[in-house]
C-alpha cells in the first residue's frame, strides 16, 4: 500500500468471464494485468486473446509486486484463493467478485490475521463467476452496480483502491454492509432463482398433460423462468455459503405468498389489488442501471483513525441511496487523523448524508461544483 | 348451423386488442366482420381502422345473420354476452376468448339451455382481453395456441366452425376441458402472476433501504418481475373466477417451495440440485410456438350421434398432445352416425390417439400423405 489510489498493475486470479472481462476493462485503462488460472489453458487462452499479458504458474507468482490482486473464481473456492493471495505480497490489496460476502469475510478475517485489512469484499452485479472466458469483454461492468463490503478492520487505502479499480471498470461502487449485502442478493437473486426454478418444475409436475399445458404458456411464463435454463451448478455452492440469508428471504416470500392465499380465498380484491399496485408501482420504478450525474456535491469529513470508520461512513452512503462519484483520503501530518473527501450527487440526498454524518459524531464541510 | 365450417360473416362482440385483431385477421382472410361494443367510440375506431365493415349499435344488430359472433370482453362479463348473442340468431355460432372457462360455461349452460350448445368456449394464448384497439393486428394469433373447451352438449358442427376461424386467424386449435384449461392456466399464467407481483411486493417490504437493494436487482429479477409491470385491474375478475384452481395451483406451488426450503436448512444439496435440473430440463425444452407440418395422418372416426362426441375426441387428442391440423364432420344418410375427420401429425402420437380413440370404443380407419 503506497496511499495512492491510482492502480497501475493488478493480478486476476481466475480468469472466467468476470476475471476476463475485469481484465479487459483494465487494460483498456492503461493498467498492466497478469493471470493466473487453476486451468493452465484459460490462463494461456487468457494471454491469446489479449487480455492478461502474461499467465502465472502460481498465484504468488501472479500477485507478487502487483497494486491489486482480483479474485474471481466461485464463492466456494474464493477465501482460501484471497488468503494465499494475501500472504503472497505483504502489500497487496486483494478484492473478490463473488456473490455471497458475509462467510467468505468471515472466513478470510479468522485465517488471515491483520492482513485480512487488505482486503475488500466485492460483487459486481453482472455476469457470473462460473461463466467461460469466451464471452468476457471489457464493457461487461459499464453502467453496472458494483458493490463494496468494508468490515470494521478494512483499511482506508485498500477501500480507496478497490473502489478507484471498480470505477476504471466503468462500474458504479456502492458500499454496504456484508450482512446487508447478503440479505438483499438473497432477496433479488437467490430467492428469485429458487422461484423460478420451482415454479417450473411444478408446471411440469401436473403429469402426463404437462405437454399440453406447456403449451399455454405464454410470454409472462417464458420471463418468469427463463433462469431457470441456467446452469445449475452454481447454486449449491451459494445456498450452502449464504444459508442463514436465504432462508429469511425465502420465508419473507413464503409469508406473502400466504397472505396472497387468504385474500384470494376470503375474496378480498381490494387486498389483492393492493399488492398487486404496490408491486406494479415497485417494478416500474426499478432502477435502469447508471444514474445521470447532474451537480455534485464535494464532502470533507474529518476522520480519526480508528478502526470502521471506512466501513461506517461508506455504508452509511449505501444505506441512504447516495451515490459516491469519487473518494479520497488525505492524512494529516499528525497521522491521528485524516480527511475524507466524498464527491455525491447534490441535493436533497448529500443533505441526508451530511446530516446523518454529523449525528455519527463526524465533523463535516461541503463545496457544490458543477 | 348450415352443416358447413367455412364462415362468411363473423360479428366481434367487444373491440379491444383481442377482437380487433381477430376481426383484422378475419377480414384479411376475406370474412365479412361486423361489430359491437359497450362503448361506441371504440367501434367506431374500428371501422375507421379498417378493422370491421360496420359499427353496430346493438348486439343483436351485430350478430343478426352471422355465421360466428366472436365475444371479446373481460371474463367478468362474458356470459351475459355469450347468452345475448346465443338469443339474437338460433343459428349463429358464439365462441369467446376468455382467460377462464369453467365458470363461464356453466353461467352459459345454465342461462342458456339447449342454445348453449352453439357456443365453444375458446381462449388464444396471445395478448390480454383488456388491452386496447390500438395494438389490433391481423397476426397477433399466427403460430398461437388456441384452446377450444368443448362440453358434453357442444354441438359437433359449432366446434368444427370454431376450429375451422381459429385456423383462419393463423392460430393452432386444441382441444381440452374447461377445468384442465383453468387448472393449466392457473399454473402457467394465474399464480406466476402472482408469484411475480410477490416476488416485487417482498423487495420493496426490505424498508428504508430498498433502493439500494433495488439497485442490485440484474436481469434474471427484471425478468422475473416483468408481469408485475401491467395493469393490475384485469386480475381481480380473473381470480374471483378461476379461484378454485388458482388456490389449487397455488397450494402446488407453496408446497413445492416448502420442500426447497428443507433442501436448503437440511443442507441436501443433492436434492436442491435434482430440482435445479429437472425445472432447466423442462424450461429448455419449452415448445417454441407453433409446430413445424411433417407427415400427415387422416383419421376417420365413426361417431354416433350422441352427446359428448366430440369433446370426448378433440380432449383426447389434446391430453395426448396430439396437433389436430384439420377436423371435418361428415354426416351419414341414415342421421344417426357420421364419419370424423381429423388430420394429425403422423407418427407415434397418430398411433397412440388411434390407439386411444379405439380403447373408448370408436371404429378408426387412416389414411397418410405427405
Amino acid at each position: 500500500m503506497n496511499g495512492t489510489t491510482t492502480v497501475r498493475t493488478a493480478a486476476v486470479l481466475g480468469v472466467g468471464l468476470i476475471g476476463g472481462s475485469g481484465a479487459a476493462a483494465l487494460r483498456a485503462s492503461g493498467c498492466e494485468v497478469v493471470g493466473w488460472d487453476r486451468d493452465t489453458d484459460s490462463a494461456l487462452r487468457a494471454v491469446e486473446l489479449g487480455i492478461i499479458s502474461r499467465a502465472c504458474a502460481t498465484i504468488a507468482e501472479a500477485v507478487h509486486g502487483c497494486d491489486v490482486a482480483i479474485v474471481a473464481v466461485p464463492v466456494g473456492a474464493a477465501a482460501e484463493i484471497i488468503c494465499a493471495a494475501l500472504v503472497a505480497d505483504a502489500n497487496v490489496i486483494v478484492t473478490d467478485v463473488g456473490s455471497v460476502k458475509e462467510s467468505v469475510l468471515a472466513e478470510v478475517e479468522a485465517s488471515g490475521g491483520s492482513d485480512a485489512a487488505r482486503f475488500v469484499g466485492g460483487h459486481p452485479m453482472a455476469g457470473s463467476e462460473l461463466d467461460g472466458l469466451d464471452g468476457a469483454n471489457a464493457d461487461l461492468f459499464r453502467g453496472a452496480t458494483w458493490v463494496l463490503t468494508p468490515t470494521d478492520i478494512t483499511d482506508a487505502v485498500a477501500f480507496a483502491t478497490v473502489r478507484s479499480l471498480v470505477a476504471d471498470m466503468g462500474a458504479e461502487a456502492i458500499a454496504i454492509t456484508p450482512h446487508d449485502h447478503d440479505l438483499f442478493v438473497a432477496t433479488v437473486s437467490h430467492v428469485p432463482q429458487l422461484a423460478a426454478s420451482t415454479l417450473m418444475d411444478t408446471a411440469l409436475g401436473v403429469g402426463a398433460q404437462h405437454s399440453t399445458l406447456l403449451r399455454l404458456a405464454a410470454g409472462g411464463f417464458r420471463d418468469m423462468t427463463r433462469i431457470a435454463a441456467g446452469n445449475p451448478s452454481i447454486w449449491p455452492d451459494i445456498f450452502s455459503n449464504n444459508k442463514a440469508a436465504v432462508l429469511t428471504a425465502l420465508d419473507r416470500y413464503m409469508a406473502a405468498l400466504a397472505d396472497v392465499r387468504l385474500h384470494l380465498e376470503s375474496g378480498d380484491r381490494a387486498g389483492l389489488l393492493a399488492m398487486l399496485q404496490r408491486a406494479r408501482q415497485g417494478r416500474r420504478s426499478l432502477p435502469l442501471g447508471a444514474t445521470s450525474v447532474g451537480e455534485l456535491a464535494e464532502l470533507h469529513v474529518l476522520v480519526p483513525d480508528r478502526p470502521g470508520v471506512i466501513a461506517e461512513i461508506t455504508t452509511l452512503a449505501g444505506r441512504l441511496g447516495v451515490n459516491v462519484f469519487d473518494l479520497e483520503i488525505a492524512h494529516s501530518i499528525e497521522g491521528d487523523r485524516g480527511v475524507m473527501v466524498l464527491v455525491v450527487a447534490a441535493g436533497e440526498n448529500a443533505d441526508k448524508f451530511e446530516s446523518g454524518l454529523r449525528d455519527l459524531g463526524y465533523s463535516t464541510s461541503r463545496a457544490t461544483f458543477e
